[in-house]
């Protein structure tokens, strides 16, 4: 029996380091303009062939990156994260992967747009300097300055929400609050989002403002999708096309994965659910092992060959969870699953 | 997929009523002389058929028919199991299967001879009336009366234990304090057995003294076996065997067993073991489910094919005892293990 171990992430925070290694890659670090303007040092992934940057628009334009009190979507921009797109590109990247997770922005990604040389306009004429408070006065975009240098690179966006800009689920009310917006902030916030999403419209002559994802990171998957003909996907799917799973997968006759907790969540585009859905695709039976196993019968119905949990019998959370535990766990359950496995590939077991 | 669910135990108390309706039998009762000589109605299964007798020699001179105040192996025999078994005879049963667990006696089994038909002489010539207290003046065996109605009869002992008679882990010293001897008395009983051994192996013209069980049930075990050719066996073999689960396995790919706890004991005859030791002769595999799992690869390399543990994930064990959840948990994992199996058994699963 020939096993093969692949580290896999879903595209939290973090990826981008996990990744560095898979793609031999080394960091580059590149100044921009944080949520508030003030200059930021902004680190990225540059893949070892040169060709991929992996970023999070997070180390440029994240929560994080304020304090509590000085967090403020009317004011905050997405400006930084352009730069640092930008930055990609000059190093000669024709691929960036990037994770929009953790913003601190409600600026529908104008702030970003505006850093590659697109113009908002108001009422009068008079250019607009991006932010989640200038959203309402937008009346026109002006395309044209849109740096040169963005010509066939493409942008692939791990996006892990599906909320479209505007409305009951749109990026000002459903993640205003947590960027640090009152109920009134808020409903400047999304009448100011519901103004741009026309203008956009207009501008594009093509409405993306209820696709799925375009609401992600304060407007920044519509702007993204919309006007840099980003793709939105799903964290694990980039993650496993990054890594090249399918080509690893190729040959396995059976995929073991697993995450702490098991569950109807998990369908949701978890780690587990995408290494499910590549196997599925091939062929290939996939097995599921957890700390915590609940939902099983629906996780099976998703497409999961089987799903065991790893502890030996009742015991506390907190012993579960440590390390070596877990790894004896996790270590005995695996080769239980291969032993059951392996009985049926012997087919002339009787007759031996 | 074909599933058939067969009820097992492995030949502890209880066992002749689990068996009762396994084997359409009956319950039949009789008189005899309990562990004191007091009348007691025992109680035995005697098969649908009528060929077969299920009893517990505890039924007859079990040490719970004692108050623990009158519990006195010097004085205790066997008496009544031998009069239960004359009555199984009687009854037209051949085979008699008798759970030997649970005895108030040390007396070597000479009360059930004796109930039998069997006279115990001291050194002057005269009759001795069996108890564990006379042992140490047994001088001459006299086998010329036993029974001719046990011609041909054959007998079948649920014997868990593999102490011999005399010695360090002999019948006195190992289970005599547990039947109410003091350490005095267990050196008289002690004395008395290593005499009853050798006279016994010079009637015999062998000694089974050192065989293993010979000492279970104060003794009882040597004399079965030495003097009524009777076969010591385990629990878990001898109910398979009259559930007849060779034929029941014999068209099954993989069989499915558990018990509450796995562990190394489970190697000592309890009915995995049992089970496991079957599957492993026809080939079948057999893979273990248990709701506490340890020494797991102990269990794999003594034959299991797998073990799985059915708690879904950390819980108290009061959680993991309750009927319904313990019920749930193992059609849960029981469902994994077929889904597993099942992969492998459609071969052509990438070319349909």
């Amino acid at each position: 029996m020939q096993v093969e171990v692949v580290s896999v992430s879903d595209g939290g925070e973090g990826t981008s380091d996990a990744l560095r290694e898979a793609l031999g890659g080394r960091e580059r670090r590149c100044m921009v303009s944080g949520p508030l303007g003030d200059p930021t040092e902004a680190g990225y992934v540059i893949s070892g062939d040169g060709s991929t940057a992996v970023m999070e628009m997070a180390k440029a334009s994240g929560l994080t990156l304020l304090e509590k009190e000085r967090r403020n979507p009317l004011k905050t921009s997405s400006y930084g994260t352009g730069q640092m797109i930008l930055d990609a590109v000059r190093n000669g990247c024709r691929h960036i992967i990037i994770g929009i997770g953790g913003s601190a922005t409600v600026d529908g990604g104008t702030g970003m747009l505006a850093a590659l040389g697109v113009k908002f306009i108001d009422g009068k004429g008079k250019e607009l300097k991006p932010s989640g408070g200038m959203l309402e006065s937008i009346a026109g975009i002006d395309l044209s300055g849109l740096s040169p240098e963005l010509k066939g690179v493409d942008i692939r966006v791990i996006c892990d929400v599906d909320n479209p800009l505007c409305g009951e689920r749109g990026s000002a009310r459903v993640f205003g609050p947590q960027k640090g917006a009152d109920r009134e902030m808020v409903e400047r916030l999304e009448s100011g989002m519901t103004n741009y999403a026309a203008v956009l419209c207009n501008t594009l002559g093509r409405d993306v403002s209820t696709d799925p994802g375009s609401g992600a990171a304060g407007g920044l998957g519509a702007a993204l999708k919309g006007v840099l003909g980003a793709s939105l996907e799903k964290g694990i799917d980039v993650v496993l096309s990054l890594i090249d799973f399918d080509r690893k997968i190729k040959d396995a006759s059976l995929i073991i994965t697993g995450e702490g907790s098991m569950d109807s969540q998990t369908l949701h585009g978890k780690t587990p659910w995408g290494i499910m859905k590549r196997g599925e695709a091939e062929g290939i039976p996939v097995v599921a092992v957890a700390g915590v196993v609940r939902d099983s019968e629906l996780l099976e119905s998703a497409g999961f060959s089987a799903i065991f949990p790893i502890v030996p019998g009742p015991c506390l959370l907190s012993d579960a969870m440590d390390k070596d535990t877990a790894r004896h766990n996790l270590i005995r359950t695996s080769r239980q699953i291969a032993r059951l496995f392996m009985i049926n590939t012997n087919l002339f077991r009787k007759e031996d």
